[in-house]
């Protein structure tokens, strides 16, 4: 292997036979293809040197945009359709099983464990809301005691972990299935909302000419001993984001109706069906 | 194209379709190549979750290992091969011209301009040197007033921007090649060095079984009104690095020898030729 005057054709050979005394097979799985496909990026575009170091200020405004409570490079992820194809690969669900959907940038972890029929709503504003449902077994057994760690945008469209008017567990808790594998909390009906755009990935989606849009939702990470977490969303019928949202996360099945019920409050029903693990 | 529901199949036409209101062609070309490669890379080696989010963690930390002084990123690029190969592809040079090579995340700007003869050593350590060479055109011709920017470590293998210890333009400056297209300066033999190995790029460096050592050069970029600026290095000959550059930037028709003359001082000779811009 030449390692003296490197062309365009044979520079990616070189660099892959440095990987000779990677002793990791997996890590050396990934670096070959890693390296394969970059290269060819690079080469197919014809890239020029001020277009790489637009590519290399924007890898290193996305890091520096992150912090304990902002993730611009899983936002990054999720708007190139890169989280949803991660989540496709790994997670085949049978049928039945409660589809996952991307975790997305917001998750924080410690969320308050709550009783059943409390509410997640530290602060006001926004149309009240009951959120019920079971989480069952594949065979539509309840599943008692299984964790639904829970988390939404306030009114205002934004997380918690963005706001800094709100408190840090806002619209966020965590609940657990009863003996008939139900569970039941109030909040209030999620809205949609953009993505963060004052970043890095803003400036992409806005030069891509896209939206940076979601369909209103409400995140659920649900767990059990005996079965696979799954990590997904209810959505809101109607929304007018549901067909374009900017993180490709949209299944039909993770789509539930918010109805008024008497008294004016919405209800939304919606069972989980976890997959043994 | 459907919009819900998208399989690992659908999920990078999906995305692709989302530029359709891209107002910049080349914008366009080069995000729907990305989207695909980075599609291609995680569908070929089925990406798990946990290697995602460790991609995720290794792309933040290295933008957040970057500072005014440090560009964590360059150097990925420079040990993945990406920079040799922007460079080969944008710099197809003719015959006679000198080739350029990496310009490394080392270059400060603003070096003090130098009299010919004059000393980028602020401080002490290494081997005296003399550097000296003409600029010239393709056909031979003297150029008069080229300025050449030169930055090299010091004898402690780090370059200014790496070590507090020194002064900020210690080992660089800025020089003009006179009526005869000459130059002359006074420096230290440089020394074979490693690569910063205390980030991100240090650590895949050591997972891929690689040594991070770069074979002693000096840095210039040599520049004159009317031809096309090279950036490029002179590499020492019998350097033990050089068919392992860490970053594959050796090329035979820079590697001058650095002889000694009378009274123990090196002296390297190399002549630039500048291509018509």
């Amino acid at each position: 292997m030449s390692t003296r005057n490197l062309s365009e054709a044979d520079l990616t050979d070189a660099v892959l036979a440095r990987l000779e005394r990677c002793e990791d097979p997996r890590f050396k799985e990934l670096m070959t293809a890693l390296i394969r496909h970059l290269h060819a990026f690079v080469r197919e575009v014809g890239l020029t040197e001020a277009e790489w170091f637009e590519g290399i200020k924007f890898l290193t405004a996305t890091g520096q945009k992150c912090d304990a409570d902002r993730q611009e490079y899983i936002l990054l992820s999720d708007v190139l359709g890169v989280s949803m194809l991660v989540d496709a690969l790994n997670h085949k669900k049978p049928t039945g099983a409660t589809e996952s959907t991307v975790l997305g940038p917001f998750y924080v972890e410690g969320a308050p464990d709550l009783a059943n029929g409390a509410s997640i709503c530290l602060s006001g504003g926004g149309e009240p809301t009951e959120v019920r449902g079971r989480v069952l077994s594949l065979d539509g057994k309840p599943i008692r005691g299984a964790v639904l760690d829970v988390w939404q945008t306030a009114a205002n469209s934004l997380y918690s972990s963005q706001d800094p008017q709100q408190e840090r567990y806002n619209m966020r808790g965590r609940f657990r299935s009863d003996d008939k594998g139900a569970f039941f909390f109030r909040t209030v009906k999620p809205v949609s909302y953009p993505v963060p755009t004052d970043g890095p990935v803003g400036k992409i989606l806005n030069a891509m000419g896209r939206h940076p849009m979601r369909p209103a939702h409400i995140h659920f990470i649900v767990s059990a001993p005996g079965y696979e977490p799954v990590a997904t969303h209810i959505f809101a019928k109607g929304d007018p984001y549901l067909d374009s949202d900017v993180v490709f996360a949209v299944k039909n099945s993770l789509v539930a109706d918010f109805k008024p019920k008497d008294g004016g409050i919405l209800e939304v029903n919606y069972d989980f069906a976890l997959k043994p693990a």
